[in-house]
């Protein structure tokens, strides 16, 4: 939860000026989001997010990352839009940051996943890589297998003392995963972080969750279509005790493949993508583990809840030995 | 900053089943308030925010709370108005506990106060006081007066890490302040907390900012009305660089005059209230800074700048040595 960036009144007042939506109603900063600083805008034009981009994301790549959400918007997702100023310019500075202004979706992020959002989750995953397609620019994944091997060096200062050994159990995990790591699967533009607080519902006629949005694509990129679903096996499978759940993950995957079918290889490959879709997260965290300063206004997240999840997906060589 | 309490979907659901507010529509956690959790909720009946209370506020007096809002909206006084259920109450609990939900005022707080806002805040402020006239039941200010030499006690084992002698310089201001404190001041209901995050702006048609909300009456009690103006004095008055503007604290003054005219001894006392205002803010950010935990999602607020304060106002014996 987070609001790092403050905007005065007459900066704000200047922002809105470059813009067609009417008059300034309300501005409250919202307390989601762990990378940005992001305000529920309203003018008497409706309902907007504000986004202040902070820390981890580089400026540079912003117009990819916005114009990824033009692109899917206009295909029919349902993901934030960003607004183009009068000149045209979606990408704007406010208080000394990059600042965007997209549109509001309606809905709610599910705070305990059930079974029922599953499917949809999955649906609207293979949707959003099929709205992908066409979108010309790519953009590497900074924290794919590349980063993994840099990223646990600077843990290896402090990592064990998160737990003892874990630098030495990660050396050996991340050895196997990046000599089976496969190749030649089907890519595009993955969300890469699609955790449940990045994913809106509401309820359909007969009560059932539908999605109604996706947000949060600053950590999208051009990587493995597949390793985006072990993502979602990884966020949203596993209840609070860690205890992985099979009925979860069979609607993932039935879910997903309603509107993309998964091929043979891509199945074959669920188990490497998951242990390292494990290796990813519990990498950030433990870095910020170890690197936040206290009193930050920000949760830490348990790493050691991906040791889990990895230790999980590691103890089988196919995906049929979880269940699935 | 701050969302203490995740409310699950379907707990939502059944807690909005109590109402006739229509379908859920969008749910964030809201990034102020730093006492209880706040949500903006929007239905298909349109925009509230709901509340759980948390912490420091005793569930036994959230009735005495929502009545004073109810009382203060029925008198034309724009703050938040608690909605009934289905069974004609307001106070209700949602996960584990007690919760309202208030409607939705527009406006934006002011991050950087100016003089433009200052009038227009004593105004409400004395519209405040004039609409509480009426409501019968009376809440002692828990951090009146009699809390101050107590909470100086339970501050003691770590107030000197904040600034060596900071103490015993606060068992001489305290002393002289209770020894002057008024007597006989007109009293009614007050705010207490009147920060300028507690109150929403809007600009008039000349683009003056005028007061369109105020917000969080937790800390609201029965008290000296002038107390009330010495609080905005502290809280609205001095520059970043705790300088006190005498040009804002006149308009603060004038504002208020205009609705409700400060009496001979009420001025004569504000040089007093104002070091009590400034000690209990003093007091009880010195007592989170000793025992909030590493870690903990809130930012700690200075103790120190009110002690700038405090000696500010403790250097004249008069008001208009302040230049007011």
């Amino acid at each position: 939860m987070a609001v790092y960036t403050e905007v005065s009144d007459e900066a704000l007042r200047a922002f809105l000026a470059g813009y067609d939506l009417g008059g300034l109603v309300a501005f409250r900063g919202i307390a989601e989001g762990v990378e940005n600083s992001n305000y529920a805008l309203r003018t008497t034009g409706g309902d907007f997010i504000l986004t202040l981009y902070e820390r981890r994301v580089d400026p540079a790549e912003l117009p990819w990352f916005l114009g990824l959400m033009r692109h899917l918007a206009a295909r029919g997702l349902a993901c934030p839009q960003p607004v183009a100023g009068r000149d045209g310019e979606a990408l704007r500075e406010l208080a000394g940051r990059p600042a965007a202004i997209c549109t509001f979706l309606p809905g709610v992020w599910p705070r305990r996943p059930s079974v029922a959002h599953c499917a949809p989750l999955g649906g609207a995953l293979a949707a959003l890589h099929a709205a992908g397609e066409g979108f010309p620019a790519e953009r590497a994944n900074a924290l794919g297998p590349a980063g993994w091997a840099p990223l646990l060096e600077r843990c290896r200062p402090n990592g064990d003392t998160v737990q003892p050994g874990l630098c030495a159990e990660l050396d050996g995990h991340l050895a196997a995963i990046l000599r089976d790591w496969p190749q030649g699967l089907p890519r595009g533009h993955i969300h890469a972080d699609l955790f449940p607080d990045n994913v809106f519902f509401l309820p359909d006629p007969e009560r059932r969750p539908r999605v109604s949005g996706l947000i949060d694509f600053y950590f999208a990129c051009t990587d493995i279509l597949a390793y985006d679903v072990a993502i979602c096996l990884n966020a949203w499978c596993f209840e609070p005790d860690l205890a992985f759940n099979v009925t979860k993950a069979r609607a993932v995957l039935a879910g997903y493949s309603r509107v993309r079918p998964l091929s043979a290889a891509e199945m074959a490959a669920l188990p490497v993508l998951c242990r390292g879709a494990a290796v990813r997260f519990l990498l950030t965290r433990l870095y910020d583990w170890a690197n936040t300063p206290a009193g930050a206004m920000v949760t830490r997240k348990d790493p050691l809840e991906y040791l889990r999840r990895l230790r999980f997906f590691a103890a089988a060589e196919e995906v049929s030995a979880y269940g699935i």
